[in-house]
């Protein structure tokens, strides 16, 4: 198993990406070859620092970043030697099993969409969210901006991915997959939750427990919940806004602080053929070591075969 | 002024909203004239118990409950001595000024579109929500769940019915528009969006400042937040589990509590030639109050006509 890990991208690269790896490295049994693509010199004098054990790292050099605001298309085609279009490139060539980069969320899309091949039969890959549940529990919802418009098959087949993936990563057996909607009763509903609701009764590869409203997206109703991408984008960022209130207020209260997303890294692109992990701007080392962590079990469990034979059935 | 009451509608009706009309008369300085329709047994029965002065008070008899969970439509038609029935027929025959009800939400929305004529104009009437900022202040999110699907052209008018209102009714002086979207650039977002964007900012009503994203939404980035039905409902019942779950987490804090939508009575709907007003079902006396003290004011600043004003210029 071979990791790549962009270690430019994000607000506080190298220096959060090697800690990160660091605390991957000492914390997991049996951790897996990790190739870190970026600046060599940059990277390898904070792991001689940090005196990280290298025998297990590949360090290949990047001398172009793709900054965080340059235009996603155009960025990826221009910096062929930038750390996200090698890494692309690696992952595509099969040199690396999973690529990860906090850096620029557009280029990371367009790589993961148009490098990596979506796995046959997806109408359209898809990115989800977990979301923390006030009992304590974790669940999952998706699309979460790739698709902000969406047609009732791609909703069929985002629970699909999205029960897939509860089930290998979150562990849950049997995952209740809803759609989010307006009311509860069947026929409730605009245009696509109307025409979705009897995709997903009648999808023999789910558990489909019916809708769900805005009131239920922190309790324990489902475990994954699935609706296009606007609305998805607009929860998740409110989401993480609350975390960010919860600071300001100085609320410190154990249920918000699990909105602090860097406790569950970054979002894997679900449908694409490979394993692609996208972090948030701010990642600190944690969400970093959680990163790769979440690469490693995705290798381990074989998450994207899975997918597969799920859609062909 | 004659503002008309449901006195059977809500969880805790009759008694709640005889509470509330106690609180209002004692409260104001200058209370309107009020039409209290229901059980009037009942509703005497609670006007005496609690001394209420009934000067300024009309209790018009109803036979008959329109149940929370009835149809809509069927029951508006089949029972026509229900307390919304009436309520209804007297705001179109001009014998009161306003209706409100903590009923079935279904009803008055039926009753609200058929009974009472929209503004000249209107494509769709329309439902919004106050939105507590963190820094204190108060903004307003429409549509949030009439139109669960929208044109371009509807979320225009939302944007001017939402900016009289803030005017009139929250006081804001030239309130700032935003469009709720996936990212902040002019061309992002979903077909819908991107579409209405350029209405919106070519729109001479209305000072618009472009899109906000979800992270903005608790924030002071807007003071009318713009949006098809669908995800401003799923915010709005997402904003309404908040307050549940601070307080059976027992947050108590400030800002959290001030998603206790009881505070704000209940949600007018925007678009029709008079003002109805629609409360929670779990409406308690303070609910009831400031319903009728919303009524008020809308009579009092003639909001319809402005609305129609803005509209139609």
């Amino acid at each position: 198993m071979n990791i790549g890990l962009d270690m430019m991208g994000g607000d506080f690269a190298p220096l959060e990406a090697v800690k990160g790896v660091l605390h991957y490295l000492s914390e997991q049994s049996t951790p897996g070859r990790l190739t870190l693509i970026g600046d060599e010199g940059q990277v390898r004098a904070h792991l001689s620092d940090l005196q990280v054990p290298t025998e297990n790292i590949t360090v290949i050099h990047a001398e172009q970043v793709i900054d965080m605001h340059e235009h996603p298309t155009k960025a990826l085609k221009e910096k062929q030697r930038s750390s996200i279009a090698i890494g692309f490139h690696l992952l595509a060539s099969e040199k690396i099993d999973a690529f990860i980069s906090a850096g620029n969320t557009g280029a990371m899309l367009v790589g993961a969409l148009f490098s990596i091949k979506a796995v046959d039969g997806v109408l359209r890959p898809t990115i989800s969210s977990v979301i923390p549940k006030e009992n304590g529990k974790t669940g999952l919802i998706l699309d979460v901006g790739l698709n902000a418009d969406c047609k009732p098959e791609q909703l069929n087949q985002f629970a699909v991915m999205g029960s897939v993936y509860v089930q290998q990563i979150l562990g849950i057996d049997e995952p209740r997959v809803a759609l989010l909607n307006v009311g509860e009763e069947e026929g409730k509903g605009n245009i696509l939750t109307q025409a979705a609701y009897p995709l997903l009764k009648e999808n023999k590869h789910i558990h489909f427990v019916g809708n769900i409203e805005g009131r239920d997206v922190l309790l324990d109703s489902a475990d994954v919940i699935v609706c296009e991408g606007f609305t998805g984008n607009v929860i998740l960022k409110l989401a993480e806004s609350l975390y960010e209130i919860s600071e300001r207020q100085n609320l410190e209260h154990e249920y918000f602080d699990r909105f602090n997303f860097e406790n569950y890294g970054g979002t894997p692109v679900l449908g694409v053929a490979k394993p692609v992990i996208i972090g948030h701007g701010i990642s600190h080392a944690k969400a970093f070591k959680n990163m790769v962590i979440l690469a490693q079990k995705m290798i381990e469990k074989d998450v994207m075969a899975k997918m597969k034979a799920e859609l062909e059935a």
